[in-house]
């Protein structure tokens, strides 16, 4: 019996730069489970970068995701525009699988997040202190790249990181 | 104690024609959970209605979530553009809890889910026949409007469904 051709490649070079571009976007569509019902779950979150390149949000103990994150750590970012022309499935996107951290307000590594949050996100400026806004690390475990119709790469956890996005 | 305001209220008409424009996207982002892991993933979908007004999608069975549906039918999908200026936050979404019901290649109501597809994805042509290809409708449990920041909406599925989307 003949075996079917995998249709996920390994990530190569040309791959992993569309990967840490489709990274620097500033807004995300993040799938969780539901606190009560394990409902799989979307909501729209602002997206951005920690100083060290791990994937970091910003959001309120009153958007539905932060009692479903609190409940089930469990959860994936898809990131990607659609441009105004053709199939938006011909549009690349990173989808990361991850485990969300909360980060406390007294965490000390708050103020540095806070500081570089700012910088790519200026209009958070109106919301970013107050009580019920709080970090979230995305720590990813693997990433899905789908490049385009038909061309999708597997990518580690390691390799979405990567030497680029350590420095700022 | 006082009591929180609750953030979500019920959907005014206004509300309701917001819902029903995003309805007619072409695609979205759809949350399900990894069939082996339960891990809640996310993928883009291509997103239309079936001839009686219910969200649709076509799907590959080589695409993971094709898998993760058949194992646990909830899922969940979020429609909604994020223009070029202001917060991405801002821009309105929707998000419509559902469950997955795949069409067999010989429904009987194939045929008609396929004329219909077609005015609304052309470009699906190229694909919408090949055996791996299958509809699933996403048959709607509730949904929530989010209108800009801090608005939002809860809607039942009856009002989704609504008078003005059963009409061609």
């Amino acid at each position: 019996m003949a075996t079917k051709p995998d249709p996920v490649q390994p990530a190569d070079d040309a791959a992993l730069s569309q990967a840490r571009a489709l990274m620097t976007l500033r807004h995300a569509a993040l799938a969780w489970a539901d606190a009560e019902t394990g409902h799989p779950s979307v909501s729209r979150i602002a997206f951005g970068l920690c100083p060290e390149g791990g994937p970091l949000t910003l959001i309120s103990a009153l958007a539905p995701h932060s009692a479903g994150l609190r409940a089930d750590p469990r959860c994936s970012v898809m990131l990607g525009e659609v441009g105004d022309k053709g199939d938006p499935l011909t549009h690349p996107r990173l989808m990361i699988r991850a485990r969300a951290t909360f980060v406390a307000a007294d965490d000390p590594a708050r103020p540095a997040l806070r500081d570089h949050w700012l910088k790519g996100h200026p209009k958070a400026a109106l919301y970013i202190d107050f009580a019920d806004f709080a970090f979230v690390r995305l720590v990813p475990e693997s990433a899905l790249l789908n490049g385009g119709f038909a061309r999708a790469c597997r990518l580690s956890a390691a390799e979405l990181q990567g030497p680029g996005q350590v420095a700022e």
